[in-house]
């Protein structure tokens, strides 16, 4: 619909009276942080959005991103105007069992036109890069990505990862819009109002910027018309608003930051609005021409095969797998850190250029892209050591908020990696991806699990992750052996095991080792690889304490909290007095540079300290 | 010493040789990254720092931190040169039980001259942002904080979360200085050489900004120079480099990052630089001036006092003991996220506000300032929502490495924050911070336990967490009570308890509820406050269980994965036969908007969910 001056002025004033009457529903909520961006969403719904509510996972869509995720009763009333949900939908807001969550939330527990979950600031951006780098780069639509900021989140770095890679990817595709309100939540903002300097910040990451009242109507719609005639960079829109505006008692005062109108104030801020009957509807363009050029042939996934014996890094296997993947999978998509020379991750580059997104240093963004990747569609693959993906748990929280099919692969896992010392090693990473809701966590000790679990992790849904290892060690499957999540692999075992040693990765080795190392003075113990820590297999692990004499050792280059030992233990949680013994060898004073073996032994999680844990049972 | 330009190449030449044979002895390293830097550390080591190497702690000193920490040979051949280490020492770069790590690292396990341990990017420049701020407006000293950045980790949002506040505070004592070498670890970064636009950038946030040839020396000086005479805002030197500048075969070389130069090929990069004989010793100027205006006194935390019974949210006591904090102690300071009304941060503001860092919302820089505080001897408490600490927990790890001492209080944990959902609910928090080395985790269900708790935190050693809890709960214990790190509180046994119920924060007040509906049927539990997670109350544990019918019921706002449960399964770990049974109850569902004490029924973690366990055993 081509709206008018006095049709977006209408439509902004039923926005900002929605927003206020939702919000006093609920008796919570932040009214005075969406009317500040009424102007501005209404007359992008009314002219410039291109989105099929009745098809809104279609991939020619426009996206529309709340960065600025508090604002959601002004979304909602979005919505409401493109009669996508009623009146009496939005009037659930923030009450239990409504899709009209606090903050924004896509299904299941929220709305099919939320991509991503926001609320957390600074992340609605970032996931914009990833969603508008897909469309330029390998659907080639000519969708745009709008993105609505707060002026408060711009103080987050994800912002800034985000603006830089989105200037230097020429994401013309892209449109951040900043309602600069002036007010955060206890207080006045860094910058207050100075939009030239928000505009210099965004010209020197390579936007154009466009500086406009955000409340003149007229403004918004000169400056979306700008964006969209240019054609080689991504655009900022720089709004001057108030915080509250349209209501003279709400608008520009400090301490009305997520505070609904109080029920005796609400008739007389809704009569400064001109009362508006809230029965305006939009009838919002449809999704733009064009179809996506992006492949989605799905093959079958040849996975790569090793020699027996051969020594091979698994970090090396995710880089093969993840390359074969690519063959089988047009919609495998690889994203890393700058680091892809050491996360292989460079295999699937030289096969797949155009496929491969590079986002240098920037873990945050990283995986917002990877986020932003599977909103439409793609089978996001992000890598970097497994330390560094701790930059980004705020941004994997959230994504499990979002119910985000990603796949996150980190390398250089444990003591183990050796010479570069501590701020290398991941000794935590378990503990974090076991932590997030509906995750599952990897952790394969040779090749060809790595290879197989590949080819289960591209259609696991959720937020999957694989812990690689840095060292070769000795292949010890062969790829007639099958694997899956949750399972497990009994390595060894006899019939009068002392002991099961349970161990993932470098670890698994050392217990193989010891095994051996034991078998030689007549000690046996049964080895368990337990390359799928969540899902776990609870059926072998109790077999094994069953039949190894009550005992478990487990062993990992991993600190004591959240990792194999918590999950095993938690197996076990409820047995009571069937409960085995358990040992725990685990990483217990911080790592310092070193040969690996040589940490290995030092941390005593190798073969020497599993031997010596067995016969001092 | 006023070094001349000879004798700044003659140096920059011989921290390029160490830096090549202390690698190429380490059969690792990082070479390249080093020599590219070295004229500009030649001539700051020579003349600009100002630092008493015979007392590294001294508050006066200037600080000089290696954000680009892979960068550390040079920074182990400046030591050398400063006769702060030994050649000796230096070759034993990497080495098991050597000082000098592969990337820098403080005492106990590295060195005295470090004060923060980089490796992981972008943390350098946001940690002086905390030593600047405190030199500038507590110390005011008129020392200088110089760091040392590669242009790869200009990536990294948590750089311009720190250019943005070293901008907003005028930090003129601050001076990053930019080694543009153009190539990252896999190849070229997103600019290349193209200085003008990190300058544009830098001046967009406020920064003094220099464009020089980083290996001329004399280029150099005069840059040092004049960020000396800026006075009222930092400094920011872009400086054009080569990696690997000083050697033919390694200069702008793609392909040599983190690569010790082969031993063949030593002797001819050594002659390149004209055989440095080694023996330059550098005398470094001492402190500059003046005694820090910081106030240190001592006094006695007199803890806030509240009446049994009346509702008071242990956040809100966060805030009342803070204060008390700051009025005992000299070298206490808050830092808060921009939510200091939330976190109740706000009353230390209002009573100290020259202790008070504003850091808006970003959260990594919030624990990077507090890093900073700690180098220079404050005891900072930075506090933010419990969820978004997530977004620092890459900073958080390499603070535990760094071996800081530090407070972090995150409020609004878990489902029980109701209306505002998932996004802000911190689920995972306790996973998070348990897995941190030589963390300590409180989670108190009273104010006066949080209170008392606050008392002992200052003191505390390493990271320490403290999470609260939105809602306002009755008080429980008096101000006689006491309360320990490893501690807990009975809150209810009697002689013939059923089961033992464990909670902390809102569940422990769940599972009192419990405890009376169950009474008034004749069936006894014993109620346990767990406040101190890590480190936990074995004994009383172990009692309960051995006392209580050999079963524990643990109850927690938080995930199934890392939090009390797993803590608490871990004190049995190795029970065996004596392993009570633990029942379960946490967060399992994805959570919604709603009402808290409906959101604690959804999750079946309030009274009734309790009941129905003790009743079903």
């Amino acid at each position: 619909m081509a709206g008018t001056p006095q049709s977006w002025k209408d439509l902004a004033n039923q926005l900002r009276s929605d927003s206020i009457r939702s919000t006093s529903h609920a008796g919570s909520g932040h009214p005075s942080s969406s009317m500040s961006a009424a102007d501005l969403m209404a007359v992008l719904l009314s002219d410039y959005l291109h989105y099929d509510f009745s098809d809104p996972h279609n991939v020619k869509n426009d996206r529309l991103i709340f960065s600025k995720g508090h604002a959601a009763p002004l979304l909602y009333s979005m919505y409401k105007a493109a009669s996508a949900i009623t009146d009496a939908e939005l009037l659930t807001l923030r009450q239990i069992g409504s899709r009209i969550e606090g903050h924004p939330v896509p299904e299941p527990n929220g709305l099919p036109f939320v991509d991503v979950a926001t609320g957390s600031l600074g992340q609605g951006l970032p996931t914009g890069v990833g969603i508008a780098w897909s469309a330029k780069y390998l659907d080639k639509l000519p969708l745009k990505v709008w993105v609505l900021l707060g002026d408060s989140e711009m103080a987050e770095g994800s912002v800034w990862e985000a603006f830089e890679l989105g200037g230097h990817y020429d994401l013309n595709n892209l449109v951040a819009i900043i309602d600069m309100n002036r007010l955060g939540q206890r207080g006045p903002t860094m910058l207050g109002w100075n939009s030239e300097i928000y505009k210099q910040r965004a010209e020197a990451f390579g936007w154009h910027a466009i500086e406009i009242d955000g409340q003149d109507v007229e403004a918004v719609n000169a400056a979306y018309q700008e964006a969209s005639n240019v054609t080689d960079k991504p655009v900022c829109i720089v709004a001057k608003t108030k915080k509250g505006a349209g209501v003279s008692f709400i608008a520009d005062v400090e301490g009305y930051h997520g505070k609904a109108v109080p029920a005796a104030d609400v008739e007389k801020a809704l009569a400064e609005l001109g009362n508006p009957k809230g029965d305006i509807r939009v009838q919002v363009n449809g999704c733009r021409d064009g179809e996506p050029t992006g492949t989605y042939t799905t093959g079958t996934y040849m996975p790569p095969v090793y020699e027996m014996g051969v020594k091979v890094a698994t970090r090396e296997a995710y880089g093969d797998a993840l390359k074969a993947l690519g063959a089988a999978y047009g919609h495998v998509v690889a994203i890393d850190g700058e680091v892809s020379n050491s996360t292989f991750a460079d295999k699937f580059k030289k096969a797949y250029p155009e496929r491969f997104m590079e986002v240098y240093i920037a873990e945050q963004q990283l995986v917002s892209a990877a986020i932003g990747l599977q909103v439409v569609g793609k089978a996001p693959f992000a890598s970097t050591f497994a330390a560094f993906f701790a930059r980004a748990f705020d941004q994997i929280r959230m994504g499990a908020i979002s119910r985000v099919n990603i796949k996150l692969a980190g390398s250089h896992a444990g003591v183990s990696i050796g010479e570069d010392g501590a701020s290398q090693m991941a000794l935590e990473d378990l503990a974090m991806m076991r932590s997030v809701h509906g995750s599952t966590v990897l952790y394969p000790s040779c090749v060809t699990t790595t290879a197989a679990l590949m080819g289960e992790m591209v259609n696991c849904e959720g937020i999957v992750y694989m812990r690689t290892t840095r060292e070769k060690l000795p292949v010890l499957y062969s790829s007639e052996e099958t694997f899956s999540i949750g399972g497990s692999k009994v390595v060894k075992s006899s019939a009068n095991d002392k002991a099961a040693v349970i161990g993932a990765g470098i670890t698994l080795h050392e217990a193989i080792k010891a095994a051996e190392m034991l078998a030689s003075e007549g000690i046996h113990i049964r080895v368990i690889d337990l390359y799928s820590l969540k899902p776990i297999d609870e059926a072998t692990l109790k077999a094994a304490a069953k039949e190894c004499n009550n005992t478990l050792i487990i062993v990992e280059d991993h600190w004591a909290e959240g990792g194999l030992a918590d999950a095993v233990n938690a197996v076990f949680m409820e047995s009571g007095a069937d409960h085995p013994v358990i040992k725990h060898l685990c990483v217990t004073e911080m790592p310092s540079s070193g040969k690996p073996y040589e940490l290995l032994a030092a941390a005593k999680i190798d073969a020497a300290a599993i031997v010596a844990t067995v016969k001092a049972l």
